[in-house]
């Protein structure tokens, strides 16, 4: 007799940073922010009426979009929200890079309807490639980390690009980008721009430029709302229309009411948003010339963490050493970074009791 | 040249029913609770810190997990939960449906691995089996609308059962449900329970004996949270690791803080639970009173609404006719059903309005 579990996907998943709960760690392993939430987050919670969570919210979550479309100078319908950016990111995958599985009905070879991502960059790519039964290659960076563009100027069946890139924290210029984008008019490029508001610089701009440009962002890290699971993509109406539409074939209403409320509330505190992510971007540029002088080679961060080697000290050994002392920072048993450790940017006095402790394991 | 929306997946996405927001309207047209949330669930948003809002949620919604477990007496890792049951069964097609695909690789027939649901149910099912690739077959419900359990006694690749049905509002009792699952050892059946706290028979149960039966069910209906999205899925360890691993393949953090510690407090009150689905079930039964006096055929009821068919005026006639009257009800333009209306039962105030309303239209 066959086996209903013969009936089963089976799917090998992306691992996240683990989640200690114990009190008194310093949790620099997942990248969140550490300033609370802007304060008008507090007030729309605290306004919500909790009656209005028997109804539905709005479908495409509309107010949220609309603040996020007044916020980036698009429109509405340029405007795609998911809970977090991972649910963006799958949704895209699961939208946009159809053309090999197309180019297999046809009967045709799929080598040309590759998705291309580097070797080295957001470890989800490969699980949502896999997931959906996306054909992919990955370019190698250079030795230095960055991105060889040229490599990106072949035929194709999608590009995803994290910029700044993870787990490196290298930015690469807009141009770069655009170049990129401006050699693959016949496929869908995706930049991932999780960490962009910590000193890159945005594609955002040429969505009106191309049509096949899709910039995913998140409120997890610049806007310390990791907890909430928000995050949108914004691009041509073309491309956001077949994202709805594949999105609407799988869940009408992926947005709480209290996701969109708080969203709203977030995206309208400009201020607030400038100040903690200019705090950050200074308690990152202090903390990389501390690491320096201990001995690190640190790679040059746009984002919320350092990418960083020691000269003597092994990542593996600093990464359970620092966990022995309660302080959590991530490292990928990965080839060509094995040797790394990421290290999330704290507040100024976790990263205070993060050098001391660290002074101690290096010397 | 070749045009970058070829890689496009074109998709027809569900249409869920209007979300109209004037003030003066009475909604009976998406079977959301008329009741607000239990008292617990304001509590839990006026306690929740914003400042945790930072950091990323526990994977797997635990503390919910773990509350959902207590409830219906089995392990959290029977436990799945998702952004709304919407979100659940979508996962749940993407993982227990790939019997079909798997044949196709080994360049078997696919005929014995057709997904099975009625030709009248939840009309998302379609949609879920067209995104994800999934070959199906919808035998008919007999003429009063119930399922033929030997229709579903033939090779298959899973089957679906919404019960109590939607949009019939028809449950079938356990012992069928159960011998539709016992002749299915091969494949996985997934009973969608959305409505069973109003009146059904869960099969909830049944997990411990059959490791391939997953039990779907919500806390938008009975528990008044539509707007807080939350679904949740009961099963065998086996087959809720292997929907994890897929969702985890997907979205680690599908679930929001104010989701988790607000489903906790309502799954905790038992107490209005009990007192809120007797409420609707004691003017459900009443509302079927009136329709039948008004000339309607009322199907039986074991869900929040009523599936209604009046002898001599047309369906889609009385429901723009109650639309003008700023009265939504649901009409489905769809062979079998199209001289139906699903009706939502709403408070007594509520109906008593509508009845004035209908009573004019059907004289």
């Amino acid at each position: 007799m066959k086996d209903w579990k013969t009936n089963l996907r089976m799917a090998t998943p992306y691992v996240p940073g683990e989640q200690p709960t114990e009190a008194d760690i310093i949790k620099l392993n997942t990248n969140e922010n550490p300033y609370p939430p802007a304060p008008g987050v507090a007030d729309a919670l605290a306004e919500l009426l909790t009656e209005q969570l028997r109804l539905y919210p709005e479908p495409d979550a509309g107010r949220l979009a609309s603040a996020l479309a007044k916020r980036y100078g698009v429109a509405k319908e340029q405007i795609f929200i998911g809970t977090g950016s991972d649910d963006v990111l799958g949704m895209a995958f699961l939208t946009c890079f159809a053309g090999a599985a197309h180019a297999k009905q046809l009967g045709q070879a799929v080598e040309e309807h590759m998705v291309l991502f580097p070797d080295i960059t957001y470890s989800f790519y490969p699980v949502w490639a896999e997931l959906f039964g996306i054909p992919y290659r990955r370019p190698a960076l250079d030795e230095g980390f960055r991105i060889r563009k040229e490599d990106y100027f072949v035929p194709n069946g999608g590009i995803v690009l994290a910029n700044p890139n993870a787990p490196t924290s290298i930015a690469e210029d807009a141009a770069v980008i655009e170049d990129i984008i401006r050699h693959n008019p016949e496929s869908v490029v995706i930049v991932d721009e999780a960490y962009v508001d910590f000193g890159a610089e945005s594609v955002l701009p040429l969505v009106e430029k191309y049509e096949n440009l899709l910039v995913v962002q998140t409120f997890s890290k610049s806007r310390s709302m990791a907890g909430m699971r928000i995050g949108f993509a914004v691009g041509s109406r073309t491309l956001i229309a077949a994202m709805q539409a594949v999105r609407n074939s799988y869940n009408s209403y992926p947005m709480s009411l209290p996701a969109i409320l708080c969203g709203v509330a977030a995206v309208e505190d400009e201020a607030y948003f400038a100040q903690t992510t200019a705090a950050i971007i200074k308690t990152r540029e202090a903390s990389a010339v501390r690491l320096k002088q201990l001995g690190f080679t640190v790679l040059p961060s746009k984002t919320n963490f350092l990418f960083v080697s020691h000269k003597a000290v092994l990542a593996e050994e600093l990464f359970e050493r620092l966990r022995e002392k309660h302080i959590y920072v991530r490292y990928f048993r990965q080839e060509r970074i094995q040797n790394y450790l990421r290290i999330t940017v704290g507040t100024d006095a976790q990263m205070e009791h993060f050098f001391e402790v660290l002074t101690t394991l290096v010397s």
